[in-house]
């Protein structure tokens, strides 16, 4: 799982052509070109991953305000709650190791890491890799090998942010290929989940990709992934294990458009970027490959979410999801090896709020707001040069009782809502209505977890800070409700 | 060539993914995703096609008014002049034979018509299929066989406004495979210039195909259009003769945006559409098909023009350019053949104005306008749901003292102007003003063959008409000023 648009790809227009390793992955495999992440923000999406449940229902949502984006900054006090299950602690019981490479995510301090929530091994960070900071008002984020941190950003593992040069990548790629022997070696079966976070603002690549690209340095960083990965599966095919294993790329949010151009990627057609429930901040490019199993060259139209990555996984692993709670992932199967095609929706969440909602063709807007005209003001734009009246707001607009209607299909770049008055429009709502009335008569939202925000729980003092010489003190504790302007 | 965006080809990002044949023959042939149109505008954009020259030199454009999009509608009094060598006409010398399927638009008139410039055979309409009229006002459009018109649009040749229903495609389709099947025949070399309408408005398909697409009537018509391009291309490798035909996909202008959503075709991420000179009014899908020639499944970056082909047919039957005009089309061979890039500049016109160059990954402004204050305000929207600061602006705004730079590389949205302070908009500039300043001191504008209009020359008495008693009687003439509002 990476950060990158849905135009990014070259299977999917971007015009540079510079990803001829994933092109290469979607020729041998299965594209998707309605695959939706959970949420327009990162970490809510990772947790849906990993939960194959919303965020509303895992509780990595805030009610600090109304449909807010909210993610797990240093500050944030709240993780993922040990009474969500997550993909690897269920797939442990199968007999798989697993293991996370790059960014985490779901919580920063030591209950929440992965090795607590089911994964074996970790590699990576636990937040983004912001900075350089001066180890007084903020700490240099951590980043860990297991259970323990093995340095900072910035100090031992170096990003130049004047020439955007680091060896990170490589770094993670190096950890993937090592996983894989080990586990193919020892017979084991195995779960992989590659985080890496190169193409995350501030953006970064090694010296052997610095400059090689049409685009500038965010094509750098996606040409140095597009490499890493296209290395990945031809160990996979190297070692002979090509055949039984399900490899899935795809992506948390829509490109950042307000990193543009220098940082930012593509959502290709789509309206607006990441923070929006539009479809640039959540369609994202989906590939999946698996030779020999899944036919290669094809093009599957059912709608997909990375909430279904959890129960497909499950399922391929012969586990079940489990039953005593609501799971919104599908499993993919049917639609990948017998091209049945299974009608779901896909609802866009910001926050506590349900925006949006796809059926179909035809997505209809409960709500909607691109953001605040106080945050717009200061040259916040999460839709730079677009602007659709009435549709990409800068107030909370709500439309719960007349949807905008948008047919995807005539218009993937929701400009033209479907007309009120027309019997169109009654058709389609007609069916969507009880959609989203059973929805929201049978959600039990979860107890959010990124309300409450602390300066004091900040990466000051990781496990393992002692051994290297990298503690550092905290402030007082001074808990306050997180500000989430967005 | 048809009318059609960049991104309603699967290749290119659309993301109902329904031109299958059209990627296949991506995936057999050469892919480019920096070839451009002519013109932002179909009749000027044909006449350099198959001239090889800028509509500036070879006459189709106005003076009228500054920087004015023309055409040929029906009361167009001029058209291609008899000083310009066509494609046709030049290949004729190495003993082929050409023909004409689709829209002619390089003039109406009998003197304009194919059969006088070089082409053997036509089967078509000069004009585009607008109507019905009531053969009062207006006259309903010919169709023509040859030199004599056989019927006209919606008397003899159906389309149905209320359905979008026309068998034209599946005509047109049948024409291309009698005329190969001729040829091969009697093994001689033949060139074919398919130009299809369908997605054209008012756009059509047939039967078969209507409300199969996943994006309404326009899909319809693309679905239909990719449909005959791949029966056309398994006849010839049925026929045995695909490994001696060079095949050329391409477009005459962008989407035109002000058609969407029903009507319209995707520009993928590029700005606006038809009728401007931003990306997406001339980038344009094309496509490379010659099977064990050119190789298979490449995407080549070299900056391409409809121009080209002129150049490169040319050379491929043995005959070189004339070398008594300015000829703006390159040989792509060296490109298509040994992968060598050649560093050339894009201009882009608008009537008798150069607005814009793109050298290498870089495109400079010279004019910018979208559309006239007047004709927005009438909700005739060249850049729908778009609004990029003094870029798609309403008045005609002139930046030849310091153009508008962007790199397309990083900002193919024409998004963010490089800063004018920077070293690299210096650096950029001073390799682009010298080609701009020998460009401009080196034109020799042709005869604006666009000024003139006259109800009298419209379609009322084409030749043939009165075998079919489809006479009609035209007005008195009374030549004067076209008017043309873009």
């Amino acid at each position: 799982m990476m950060r990158m648009g849905w135009g990014d790809l070259g299977a999917f227009g971007e015009p540079s052509e510079e990803t001829p390793n994933l092109d290469q992955m979607a020729a041998e495999g299965m594209l998707f070109p309605n695959f939706y992440t959970a949420n327009p923000l990162c970490s809510p999406s990772r947790a849906a991953l990993l939960t194959g449940r919303l965020p509303i229902r895992n509780g990595f949502y805030t009610t600090n305000a109304h449909a807010r984006n909210a993610y797990t900054p240093q500050e944030i006090v709240g993780g993922i709650p040990d009474s969500e299950l997550l993909l690897p602690e269920l797939l442990k019981k199968a007999g798989y190791v697993n293991k996370i490479i790059g960014k985490w995510h779901l919580g920063h301090r030591p209950q929440f890491h992965p090795l607590k929530h089911g994964f074996d091994e970790w590699f990576g960070s636990p937040n983004c890799h912001f900075g350089p900071y001066n180890n007084k008002d903020f700490p240099n984020l951590p980043v860990y090998r297991d259970q323990e941190m093995i340095g900072r950003y910035y100090e031992d593992f170096k990003i130049d942010l004047k020439t955007g040069e680091a060896n990170l990548t490589q770094i993670y790629l190096k950890e993937a290929l090592d996983f894989i022997n080990r586990q193919q070696a020892s017979q084991q079966p195995f779960f992989l989940y590659w985080a890496i976070d190169a193409t995350h603002a501030p953006v970064y690549a090694s010296k052997d990709f610095l400059g090689t690209s049409q685009r500038g340095l965010y094509g750098d960083a996606v040409r140095e992934i597009d490499d890493s990965i296209g290395k990945i599966l031809k160990h996979l095919q190297k070692l002979g294990i090509s055949k039984s294993t399900f490899v899935f790329f795809t992506s948390d949010n829509g490109a950042a458009l307000i990193s543009a151009p220098k940082q930012g990627g593509s959502n290709g057609p789509f309206l607006c970027g990441k923070q929006t429930t539009f479809e640039g901040g959540m369609r994202e490019p989906a590939i999946a490959w698996w030779p020999g199993r899944i036919p290669a060259g094809q093009v599957n139209h059912q709608l997909g979410s990375v909430m279904d990555l959890f129960t497909t996984s499950l399922l391929l692993a012969g586990l079940h999801p489990p039953d005593d709670r609501q799971i919104d992932g599908i499993d993919l199967l049917p639609a990948v090896l017998q091209g049945k095609l299974i009608d779901r929706p896909i609802f866009y969440y910001r926050g506590n709020e349900m925006m949006a909602v796809r059926v179909g063709l035809y997505k209809a807007h409960y709500w909607t707001w691109s953001n605040s005209w106080e945050e717009y003001s200061k040259g916040i734009d999460f839709c730079p040069g677009q602007n659709i009246s009435g549709v990409t707001t800068h107030t909370q607009e709500e439309h719960t009782l007349l949807p905008l209607l948008f047919h995807l299909g005539r218009d993937p770049g929701e400009k033209y809502p479907v007309r009120f008055a027309s019997p169109e429009y009654e058709a389609v709502m007609k069916r969507i209505s009880p959609i989203v009335d059973q929805h929201k008569a049978t959600l039990v939202p979860g107890e959010p977890q990124l309300n409450i925000c602390d300066r004091a729980v900040m990466n000051w003092a990781p496990p393992g800070c002692e051994k290297l010489g990298k503690c550092l003190k905290p402030p007082t504790s001074n808990p306050t409700k997180c500000f989430w302007p967005h």
